[in-house]
């Protein structure tokens, strides 16, 4: 392999083996618009808070389910993740908790639409929600998550899903004047478990095994 | 949800989402037989070694490309790694570097015959490899690895693939003498860098998206 070898032509050298070779699209920032709309309450200011409202919901509906998206921009050539910013501290996927009965792709494009589309009364068919990239379980009201059901864990508290979802060649984001969007570089992401938590600092690792087309708009 | 609710009922739940529930069949421990054969050479003692060989190997053929089995079995009703330990502090997943041209598939299937079976003229088909689970990238012949191309990096030096094996209800492995056969527990593993290293460490949160389903052989 010469010193001319893309990476992309790196990616896929080892032929023989398409089924394996996941592709995903990913465009650039420049091609979406961004704006925003009124407020929208954030209830869970402090994971203690979090923590106290879990507990409290426990006993009446059991186990707390969320559901939240990885949406993707291209950004200097690396991809970037869409997170959501409160205050100046807190940094979320956006997403949220399911009602009794919902499914996992509805409750996901209800949260999208909420918080991230003009329209709260769209039905969601704006948003292609694929496949699950893992998720994360709350044994105890504590703040530790872990990606699997611990040893003799039989009634987890919390659970937390993470579905990555495809983004249009263009679109507009319409986002809570409380909130802002960013697009944060995967390489910030990785591993910075102080700043973004366990969930959205492992979402790189969960993204590994795709190879990002980055296609112009 | 009242206080019976079971571990296997709370994971589907959420229905109306059936394509998004991926389960994975795992069966116990002691459904298999563990045998030995003669030691093979190991050629990597120390990462220090082991950055020296791809460097030395790098000017000749380029990028190194290696493939990894994740294989499960099921103990104390926990999902156990499969792990091959060389002296007492090196732990491996089976696998091992491609020839050029191979498949992964079929360089995997060959490293898992070479370590885990009786037989080294098998047509590896005993096997049967299964999704990419993650890919890790060395961007240069330091000791990080990432799970994505670092921005800039355009001759990465070697990259890690790694991959679910589905075991069958009963088998033998047969492993060199040189090695021990360790399973274990995801608990264990779980972001545990000291001992076994990024890749290891990071397995259980690659499977967090499946629902184990804990058979008897």
């Amino acid at each position: 392999m010469g010193e001319e070898a893309s990476v992309t032509n790196l990616r896929n050298e080892n032929g023989g083996n398409e089924d394996q070779n996941m592709e995903f699209d990913i465009y650039p920032l420049s091609s979406y618009y961004f704006g925003s709309k009124d407020a929208i309450p954030f209830k869970d200011l402090s994971l203690h808070n979090h923590l106290l409202r879990i507990q409290s919901n426990y006993a009446a509906r059991g186990l707390r389910t969320s559901v939240e998206a990885v949406l993707l921009v291209e950004l200097f050539k690396h991809p970037h993740l869409l997170l959501l910013q409160v205050r100046n501290s807190i940094y979320k996927l956006p997403g949220g908790r399911l009602r009794p009965d919902e499914s996992d792709t509805d409750g996901l494009k209800r949260k999208l639409t909420r918080k991230l589309s003009v329209d709260e009364d769209g039905d969601g068919s704006e948003w292609e929600v694929g496949e699950c990239l893992g998720m994360w379980w709350r044994p105890d009201f504590e703040t530790l998550l872990y990606p699997f059901l611990p040893p003799n864990v039989k009634q987890p508290k919390e659970c937390t899903k993470v579905f990555l979802v495809k983004l249009p060649a263009s679109r507009k984001f319409i986002v809570p004047k409380n909130m802002r969007l960013l697009a944060v570089p995967l390489c910030q992401v990785h591993e910075n478990l102080r700043t973004y938590g366990q969930i959205i600092s492992g979402v790189p690792q969960l993204l590994s095994k795709f190879s990002f087309n980055m296609l112009e708009s």
